[in-house]
């Protein structure tokens, strides 16, 4: 059933692509000075089959999990803030309910995993297990558990596609999710775990030490295998990871752009690009976490961050300031005026 | 009477600083989890003497001038496009009004030196001169001039200041301005001419190596001295230059917060550092530019840009696209819930 889904994802179309940038180019501006701003609205145009992009009804999907290796002491956080901040999801007072205020969008809160009994009326429950298993001492998951997980997050970007969603970001709350991501950004992009290991939400040295020997022991005992994305995600990942890659891979199914996060987020964009290539041309990247191994993940993905802030609180905070990028991005084109109305001839090199 | 200014600027108030730091560390989030958006917060706060910054009436002053280098074939484009552009500023339809109407910002628009007759009802009217001497043949203005474009920058600000302005941003508009810029930022860093020239609006190859030897030559025709800045704006400078540096100074003076756009407004922005270091506290930088100077220059303001979009249309446009972020940082901060909102104990990292 995935392989039938994933043979849905097609090219972005290249006459669209090719009248944005037309259009692009009669704008009052020297050509291609808009950078990145100008690249977005081409992609975006392909992506619609359309040379006027919108970004008017925008959602973050937020998949909500816990670990099981968070009992061996990798985070400064009790396992317990998962839960409370899910539900703090739901009151308006995070990070990313601030931010996905600005640009007007919606917050798709989902329990995929989270290891308490939430309130079900705003968050949705797609809870899999209460947390994964402990990955330091065997796979955090099944296999079947890895792909129901997978398929979770393209049945939502589904449903989202219904509702008129045309913008998409990704977001996560999991304490002990670093830790995941760092354990398969090793993995994916073969760099050593010291190279690709941060301090979460806070560490002190002796305990960021234990979480690098932790992630060694996690790969060690389970040796996933790199060039299967599905066993790395089941054996070092967690249910919110394999959401998110749900989620990018359904970005591409069902032609909606998808803005990357920060580190967590763009480890379960590198799966899903693993697990098929094409959706890389449905994803955008937002900022540059401050996590370590985010460049790694970015630079695997031949992608470079718009936004350099040194964040690293996840819930997909950077996808939403991404948003505003968009926004400006679409309103260039849409609001600026051509050599025309400038009554200026177009600027351009002579040989 | 300059130097009468530059003795008011103090520094930014420590106890406002610290109460922001301390409210931010509050928030539900691990500690500096918002990276560059806290120091946002922090340094608002010390220049407003108030830690609940506010920049709710935002303006973006754009600099207009002529350069006689322009005769030397540096630009693709004819020196009437100032003009053009500069009339176009009020007209609603370039990249900066698109952007300024974003975050609700207003353009200030000031011919201090366009080489045209302008309509002065909305266009500020601080003509220096129609245009700068060529640079290549000798000094681009007199050092008399330096001075007082910098205190038409002033004294603009005072009036903003008066107005309520309470967060600015840099612009400017000046074909040729480029090639000032490389110049300044060639003699005030010491990089080779080669690594801080671009391609401007756009250039053939041929028209680049041009570029270079036309800034060569005239920065060893008028031999700037590196540690006057006022000597080197004079020679191988621009009005557009000189008006910049004193906005930038008059923030400082007058206590506003002051955003950086790309490579012309940096070079603006070095060369106030340079006439007073404290000015450095008020400036908050945006983008970096594609203009490969733009590096060498941020280097030197020991500064990193929050944007990477690989833009080169100045107008202000970085800045404006800055001015997002900044509505985003006081958003987190006045939005977000503490801990004590959100039923969580405190992440700390122990030791």
């Amino acid at each position: 059933m995935l392989d039938d889904l994933l043979g849905k994802i097609g090219p972005l179309d290249k006459a669209s692509m090719e009248a944005a940038q037309t259009r692009l180019d009669s704008l009052t501006k020297p050509l291609g000075s808009l950078g990145k701003l100008e690249e977005i609205v081409v992609k975006l145009s392909g992506i619609n089959g359309c040379s006027t992009p919108r970004a008017d009804n925008k959602a973050v999907v937020i998949m909500c999990a816990d670990n099981g290796v968070v009992e061996e002491g990798v985070s400064s956080c009790p396992k317990s803030v998962t839960a409370s901040v899910t539900n703090n999801f739901t009151r308006g007072i995070t990070g990313i309910n601030v931010f996905t205020r600005l640009t007007g969008a919606r917050t798709v809160i989902v329990d995929i995993g989270v290891d308490a009994d939430l309130e079900y009326s705003v968050i949705l429950n797609r809870k899999i297990r209460k947390g994964t298993w402990n990955m330091a001492k065997g796979p955090a998951m099944t296999r079947d558990e890895a792909i129901v997980g997978i398929q979770t997050g393209i049945d939502i970007i589904r449903d989202l596609k219904a509702e008129g969603v045309n913008l998409l970001g990704t977001g996560e709350m999991g304490i002990g999710n670093t830790s995941t991501s760092s354990a398969i950004s090793a993995v994916l992009t073969g760099s050593p775990v010291e190279d690709v290991v941060g301090i979460g939400s806070g560490l002190s040295k002796m305990a960021f030490q234990n979480k690098i020997e932790v992630i060694k022991r996690a790969i060690d005992v389970n040796k996933p295998n790199p060039d299967d994305p599905i066993d790395v995600l089941a054996k070092v990942g967690g249910f919110d990871i394999a959401g998110l890659t749900g989620c990018f891979l359904g970005a591409a199914i069902y032609r909606i752009p998808i803005v990357i996060d920060g580190f967590i987020s763009a480890v379960a964009a590198l799966l899903a690009v693993r697990i098929h290539p094409g959706v890389r041309d449905y994803m955008l990247p937002s900022h540059g976490s401050a996590e370590p191994g985010s460049k790694a993940v970015m630079k695997a993905l031949n992608m470079e961050p718009m936004l350099n802030l040194n964040m690293r609180l996840g819930e997909g905070t950077g996808a939403a300031l991404g948003f505003q990028l968009i926004d400006a991005a679409i309103a260039a084109y849409t609001q600026m005026g051509t050599f025309d109305d400038a009554n200026i001839e177009q600027y351009v090199p002579q040989e």
